[in-house]
């Protein structure tokens, strides 16, 4: 089942049902006006959504090209990031000159909530000195998730998965990461494709509490990556019970994956610049690529093995702000 | 004016206005049916409800003593956590092996946002192992406010007035420090007095952007800190200035203070146990004080000159989660 948000004057907007192929949508009021009021109660809301998807397979329901959407949360109370593909990790160790973390513990922040950019918004940043950059991630909206749960039973808590661009600045990065703080400035708003799913309309390539699949990124029309989502070091499940070590965790919390970097990256690309200008420090002694200039753009989708689009597509610009 | 918000089975409860000295209250839900509603649309909900506090003052109003408060925002969509006394910014520096921040640039990290405990709340915390401490702090509520702006234009901005206990997990502190992500772990919810304040409830203890008043601190009963708010390196409007130079932030945006910490720490105590515990180190070579035990408490509060108490007391008891 695919879920998405029609943009409107509501904070929130207004959930619809969107068909597998994407092509026609439902609006899903009769059972939850919002996304945040469906995951809030998912129990009641998802045997009713699904009775919508349903009469969409059959034929019903209107062309979402006339619809706008929002993110499927336009916000949210909670998004927590990981970086869970070591084969960034290492790169942005390298790059940053930071430690490793300690072995078996994800790493993750604690990111900007209360706004997520549509997928085909234009991305409003102050200056191009800051080392505009993308990050490819896959994520996970879970329902609500008691302190102390273990990974095992974290997995039942994943209801969604969505495709997230984290946008960061990457000039900024390393001076707020010397501080042990985190991030504020570095990382603005994300931006998130259209369509949110159930991890069934992932068939097998979701398993192991991992997207098996690749995540296309293209830089101003061009192919930049083409990684796969299943070598997360650690699965979502795994992200979930870190988070809620000493927390409980609300319903539409976000968790995403991290930038999707495989180890064989030098063939197959990478999910932003700043893994790119690593492995040219690396390979070359210093990074060639410069990030992202104001008018750029950015697409990126995931595919299932048949071809078809999973959560729409990402396709930005970067407008000065 | 002081705004409150009423605990019941709404999750962001319901918003009532105070009188000056606390003892009694009036719905708003003529203006605002919550705190967060209210601050939405400030210029419109102010006059209301200042016209509201007017009654009060006359006399109006039931007694706060039946009433249940939650925090007067249960959950706020974002929770950004300044550092900005430098007394304990170095002592936490020396524990920690942490640089300073770069000369002019406050220190600030993004916090989980979506649940705030009522002053009076039970803490739940899974571990005494990890380390509990409290953390004593001021804060501002901010409506909208625009990417780029000046710390002089913030000052505008501050809308509301509150006082924090943000519960550290110190044992997970350091760990997560390192990796440069900030806290997921180590900061559990927060805690927030009943009463957000408007400004001028402070006279002239409110100015640059700083709240000059003591904030008293007592663990189990017996005084622990008694330090003022006017020794921030940086006031509110220069918090504000920082969090929103690559971003805008929403309505209802909660900004801290950081540990309440001044120079004469020895004589004057400390807001949290990590700084009692690094002047131990430094003094004596080891700390001594161990952090807290399941059943104890911490009270907060702060009184205006003549003794009123301005933002009612956090009252806790830390308990196995």
């Amino acid at each position: 089942m695919k879920l998405a948000t029609i943009q409107n004057d509501a904070p929130d907007g207004t959930l619809v049902v969107v068909s597998s192929d994407g092509t026609r949508y439902l609006p899903a009021t009769s059972v939850s006006a919002t996304l945040q009021s469906a995951i809030d109660d998912w129990a009641m809301a998802e045997p009713v959504l699904r009775v919508i998807a349903d009469g969409l397979e059959n034929g019903e329901g209107d062309s979402t090209e006339s619809a706008t959407f929002a993110a499927p949360l336009p916000r949210a109370w909670q998004w927590l990031d990981g970086s869970a593909f070591r084969s960034h990790g290492e790169l942005m160790e390298t790059l940053f000159g930071t430690e490793p973390p300690p072995p078996g513990r994800p790493l993750m922040y604690q990111g900007l909530s209360h706004q997520f950019f549509s997928a085909t918004a234009d991305m409003p940043l102050p200056r191009e000195e800051d080392g505009i950059d993308f990050e490819g991630e896959f994520g996970v909206i879970t329902d609500f998730v008691p302190m102390g749960v273990s990974a095992d039973e974290a997995m039942a808590h994943i209801k969604l998965l969505v495709q997230i661009n984290d946008w960061s600045l990457r000039a900024l990065a390393p001076i707020e990461m010397k501080t042990g703080f985190g991030w504020v400035q570095a990382k603005p708003a994300c931006s998130v494709a259209p369509f949110a799913v159930t991890p069934d309309e992932l068939g097998d390539t979701w398993r192991d509490g991992r997207v098996h699949l690749p995540l296309s990124v293209d830089w101003n029309g061009k192919r930049f990556g083409n990684a796969g989502g299943g070598a997360m070091e650690f699965g979502f499940h795994e992200l979930i019970a870190h988070a809620a070590s000493t927390r409980s965790l609300c319903a539409g919390t976000i968790i995403g994956s991290g930038t999707v970097s495989n180890s064989n990256f030098r063939e197959i690309g990478s999910s932003c610049i700043a893994e790119r200008r690593g492995i040219e420090m690396l390979d070359e002694g210093q990074a060639r690529t410069s990030f992202m200039r104001f008018g750029d753009t950015v697409r990126m989708e995931a595919r299932l093995p048949g071809g078809e689009l999973l959560f729409g597509a990402i396709d930005q610009k970067v407008v000065r702000g």
